[in-house]
């Protein structure tokens, strides 16, 4: 078995996702001032992953999961643990395939994400902290059978977000860099792996809050990192550790990583807002963040593709963010 | 010559306008809470317009016109009367064609689309109200030659923005119906015929503002009527009046025409927020208001086309009237 996500594996999730996951549309970014922002001559196309049910990427990995359960394990639920966009992708998924879920997320998770999760169905369960929730869910795996699906690590999960990958792909033409959010990893290996399977030369970024650099830690090091201490908005983007196989995942297709600050998250932020009138979490700005700063340089004169990748937000708290630009 | 756009004019002008405009995506809506509101049976697809050069759809139309300008009609350069939209459309495409423009805006427009208007080159001359803005731009005519690009008048123009109904019948499946915003008309008029010609069964829907209902009154009396008073935060619908041409395509092509208040406005604003995670402009989310409001009943079970045709607001303005539900 490759220790990769194959383009194989990746088409065959594809066709098993079905129409349960929907095929987000690529545009192209035409507004003058990210022109003036990032260079004229550079040419942008954005996937629009935050039009996937859910709001999020987050579906496409917990659906594969849990399409390879057999019917037992589907039958006794799943249990998971998530700052919200995968307990919201994890409860879609259970109510999908008709079984429950049981979702851990901090005391100070998002409250909108909180109850979209609810709404789906699941039913949710407070820890102090993201430690605290790993240790949670544990509990709740041996006490209750449940399945644990984790929120980005294991071959099944980067299939699943490959598909992303794949069908981008598909929707633009041959791409010289693709710059793409990256936290847990989960996201970026599989998306990372399905382009460079199909575009061999094709330049992989990811870009990792500073507050939250478990990944471009481990990259450093060359082993899985826990971090001490977060501190980000980027909350999508700030598990308290790397894990190895996504790590390995991203190190063989990941050509670099680069650090955004929260004030250049913000900016993103407003950018999305004002060129393509998408109101997005920070999360689902960092790769436009990196784009306009620290990978500006790099990509000038490219054909860039970049993702926005999820925007479950609060309008009170959009207006909040993006009205506080230091 | 047919008095309203064939769709052989329209194939045309969709190959002429070329890469001036963009190919806006159209995007099944499979948010869960807005099936709760409109229906489970009901089938949603969006033309996701606001992701137009310009951030509307107004391009399609103000560049046709102008492509079929003579040389030295280009080069005296053009004027319009705008609440913004069509400004910075008409600005955008006076800056691609490589001639100047002189728009005529009443004072209270939104200073978001001024400013818009102004940093792709065109020179703004205020007017004290809508009526007065049209008197002001027959006198530029006048005096400096400049041709006028009429907001929505004109076979023109409606050949443009039928290129948006020509496209989105080739991104969806055969469609029962079809939700549109109208105001002027020019959007409804071109789009309609296009969907009409392709699809003879379709049932077309125009959706306008209580406190801005000039088609409405225009469809009752069977000609063009001008209102004494407009009263509706869907600005961009709201001209003083309705001209007969638009006005006589439209009523070739749209079956009836619906009322929406400025609080359901409001509500799809919310709705397109939190369930594809745009945020828009009030006349933006008309042909969604209308979906959730007058049509849902007589959409019930169908599948229905939606347009969110435009989304020039600032941060804090859709902060302020998405917080203002009555």
């Amino acid at each position: 078995m490759s220790n990769y996500p194959t383009l194989k594996q990746i088409q065959a999730t594809k066709e098993r996702l079905g129409s349960l996951i929907v095929e987000t549309p690529a545009h192209p970014w035409r507004d003058l001032q990210l022109s003036e922002l990032i260079g004229h001559n550079t040419e942008v196309f954005v996937k629009l992953e935050l039009l996937q049910v859910t709001g999020t990427f987050k579906p496409r990995g917990a659906l594969n999961v849990m399409l390879n359960l057999n019917k037992n394990q589907l039958k006794r639920g799943v249990t998971t643990v998530s700052a919200g966009n995968h307990a919201i992708a994890t409860a879609y998924a259970s109510k999908a395939l008709g079984t429950s879920a049981k979702v851990v997320m901090p005391k100070n998770a998002n409250p909108l994400r909180m109850q979209m999760a609810q709404d789906l169905g699941a039913e949710i369960d407070l820890a102090d902290g993201p430690h605290n929730a790993f240790a949670r869910v544990q509990q709740i795996e041996l006490e209750e059978g449940r399945t644990f699906i984790h929120p980005f690590e294991g071959p099944l999960t980067l299939q699943g977000t490959g598909t992303a990958g794949l069908e981008f792909s598909k929707q633009v033409p041959k791409l010289d860099s693709m710059v793409l959010p990256i936290g847990g990893g989960g996201l970026c290996g599989g998306f990372a792996a399905a382009l460079k399977q199909i575009w061999p030369e094709i330049k992989i970024y990811g870009v990792e809050p500073e507050g939250a650099n478990s990944m471009y830690q481990s990259f450093q090091h060359g082993k899985a990192i826990t971090l001490d201490r977060i501190d980000t908005i980027a909350d999508s983007l700030a598990p308290p550790k790397a894990e190895p196989y996504t790590l390995s995942v991203c190190r063989q297709f990941v050509d670099e990583i680069v650090l955004v600050s929260d004030n250049q998250l913000k900016e993103a932020m407003r950018s999305l807002f004002f060129g393509m009138k998408l109101a997005v979490e920070p999360a689902g700005a960092a790769s436009t963040a990196g784009l306009m700063g620290p990978l500006k340089e790099k990509n000038r004169g490219q054909r860039v593709g970049i993702i926005v990748c999820g925007a479950n937000i609060d309008i009170d708290d959009f207006h909040y963010i993006v009205s506080n630009v230091g």
